[in-house]
């Protein structure tokens, strides 16, 4: 076993439950750490003192370079730290959000257990440290986020979404879906689960044959070919990711489906056209608060009085900056909106807001998933890139579980009609009717 | 039949659709107004124009007190609006929103048509008046809002609830459940909706035997008795209104529930103990947006980490000032918030947004029932009160059927759990269960 593998042993599976029971550091989770020859001062351990205040204290020992345990909390430590020299315990405490990622990428920092219980223990405890406390500001710290503007956008989606379908194809589901899925039976696999999802996104805008879509940020085009296979209807999605709209645009020849979807390689703002049906999954996170008001705009001037939209995107309790190395790192640009401020897409054109349904813990599931695959082929992704890199991912992915199943994210899927619209469900029983037309 | 009755001939069915066809102004919709030698002058005309240029120009014709028609719109009238006096039409010019209401009352203005399909156009029209115009501030204008302080409240509820249950009795359901009820089965009457609306929300709620509740805002306790009849919980009932509290104690004693419910006569933020649930039906509207941090605090206070939390209430698309009339003569203090502004209560505390459903269509719905009920006892009614205030409630029924068919007005069901609790429901399947333990 790869010793820096997450503790994933097998596929998961609603048997499960939502959470472990594994806690506690395992024989099996210790990895063999270098230590030095350098001495730890007192100095140092007020650091890491002053470290473990600001994370709230949560249940971990943290194992110095010399050897040295030291523990904060009371309960019995879950994980294990270990720090491989000064200069990583001092970036620690300056700014923990961002330099944990980066040194536990380099290995610098390791952590010993399961990778995900930890940090969910760390959030846990670091949501307890009053908001708005020096401590919290120490740890919610940011640098500025990337602008989204056209040009801003374009270089952000290149740095996450550009990297590499052959790498994407090594861990998401065959259709390449890259969003939260949609766990409705207990036994789903990720492929039922992410069929299930775009089924659900469907009957949620009750789609109806010979209506036009428009997609805002379609990914590698699962949903626009499934929307126009599955329920018949004319879909024009749109991305800034040139090697998704490639891989998209050969899928939709593949399937033969050219003539019912057309991918466009160009930016929301730039929607033209009237349709039936709005729809835009996992794209909120990279518009940026700041720019909620042209979204409702694009919104506005593309739908139909006639018709339904569908916004489902990554967001949170209440509004807090991104997380620092997520945003450096892995998302650049990215934010999750609280509820109150996805309306400020929809109020200004006075949009009814039909339903919203929060998924958070459907992500958490598909997230393991995700990372149960990736530790499968991570010498293969080691290869393709370097290790440092399956050490960021493997911390994204594992930090993103526990985040959504500690409840600092939430998955928000939010309907809703123009305000003349009285051609609306008058039950939401058509999203649960037994079949799935899809699946 | 009563010249002055809404339009009601039939009680209201699904089979109606959501909106009547029977538009234009029919013959027996026509009244007889007493005219009189008064001349009109030219500056009477001129103040009508911009009168309905205020309102969007909807299409319906005046009628003045010396029997001349003006007018308004490009389409063919579909109602007639009858003014008795000068001071009449200079009232409705300052303030629409408030004259219309007091005059209509008086029978200084009379409508000749279907009086929700008159409203209905001229919400329609006066929505396209371009918010932040100056026209579109007089048509908002409205008189500061009493406050809800404590004390205040108390006045606020009591001009309302307290005006006599023989009244309330002679048109709600028997159960007396004054909010909008749930219309599942196309063939419903308003007895089963309301017993369906509130199994809908024990069902969101996920009640347990054994589990505790508490109710802010009760009515007359008809949800309260549910939660503890069909669900087999305790429930602490709060409410300021005291005719609907004594009325809920004695059905509580009369069904044997005494030891299961318990009603309160208190303020909100009084509650106090631990419970599972907290569930607010229609309070919302009269707590103010100013206090919606206390109510905040009141839920933080008494949910336990391992509760559920439900919300209804009337809500709007854009946050705007409450109807002048509404809040000076029927629901004083009263002010339905947006979706965002509803998110003031749950963001402090974090608590995670599980699922918003907008219930609009089914409170137009329950109006009409209400409407049609009304108008069968309004003879009743005027020996009870007056005529006036017969008028004066057929205008708030009629009003707020049209309000919530144009979506100037939604009902948002909101569910929340604390960010702690990851005991929600994977799906809202649960919901959609075909059999109605209560039904």
């Amino acid at each position: 076993m790869n010793k820096n593998k997450a503790q994933f042993l097998n596929e998961p599976s609603f048997s499960d439950g939502v959470q472990s029971a594994d806690t506690g550091i395992r024989s099996d989770h210790v990895r063999e750490h270098n230590f030095s020859m350098r001495p730890v001062f007192g100095v140092d351990r007020q650091i890491l003192m002053l470290l473990l205040k600001t994370m709230g204290n949560p249940p971990v020992r943290f194992l110095l370079w010399n050897g040295e345990e030291v523990s904060g909390g009371a309960d019995a430590p879950i994980a294990q730290v270990f720090v491989a020299d000064r200069t990583a315990l001092l970036r620690l405490v300056v700014n923990p959000d961002l330099h944990f990622g980066d040194c536990y990428s380099s290995g610098r920092v390791d952590v010993d257990g399961d990778l995900v219980e930890f940090l969910e223990a760390v959030y846990r405890a670091s949501a307890a440290v009053p908001a708005g406390s020096l401590l919290q500001r120490l740890i919610s710290r940011t640098g500025d986020a990337r602008p989204n503007t056209p040009a801003g956008s374009r270089d952000n989606i290149h740095r996450h979404y550009d990297i590499g379908n052959d790498f994407y194809r090594l861990w998401l589901d065959e259709q390449m879906v890259y969003t939260c899925a949609y766990f409705k039976d207990s036994g789903a696999t990720l492929e039922q689960a992410q069929v299930a999802k775009m089924d659900h996104v469907c009957r949620k805008l009750r789609l109806q044959a010979g209506e036009t879509v428009v997609e805002a940020g379609c990914g590698w085009g699962s949903l626009a070919r499934h929307m126009a296979r599955h329920y018949g209807v004319k879909v024009k999605a749109y991305n800034i990711s040139h090697e998704q709209v490639v891989y998209a645009r050969e899928m939709a020849k593949a399937d033969g489906l050219e003539g019912h979807v057309e991918y466009i390689e160009d930016d929301y703002r730039n929607i033209s056209g009237d349709f039936d049906a709005f729809v835009s999954v996992g794209m909120l996170e990279h518009v940026g608060a700041d720019h909620y008001r042209e979204l409702g705009d694009v919104v506005h001037r593309c739908l139909r009085d006639s018709g339904r939209g569908l916004i489902h995107s990554i967001g949170r309790n209440r509004a807090k900056p991104m997380n620092a190395w997520i945003e450096k790192r892995i998302f650049p640009g990215a934010y999750p909106p609280t509820l109150a401020e996805m309306m400020q897409i929809l109020e200004p054109w006075e949009y009814s807001v039909l339903d919203v349904e929060n998924l958070r813990l459907h992500y958490a599931r598909t997230l393991e998933h995700w990372l149960w695959r990736f530790e499968k082929v991570s010498d293969r992704v080691a290869a393709m890139f370097d290790e440092s890199f399956v050490r960021a991912w493997r911390l994204y992915l594992a930090g993103s579980i526990a985040a959504f199943r500690v409840s600092d994210m939430q998955l928000f899927q939010v309907v809703f009609a123009p305000r003349n619209n009285n051609d609306i469900p008058w039950t939401r029983e058509h999203v649960y009717v037994p079949e799935l037309p899809g699946g």
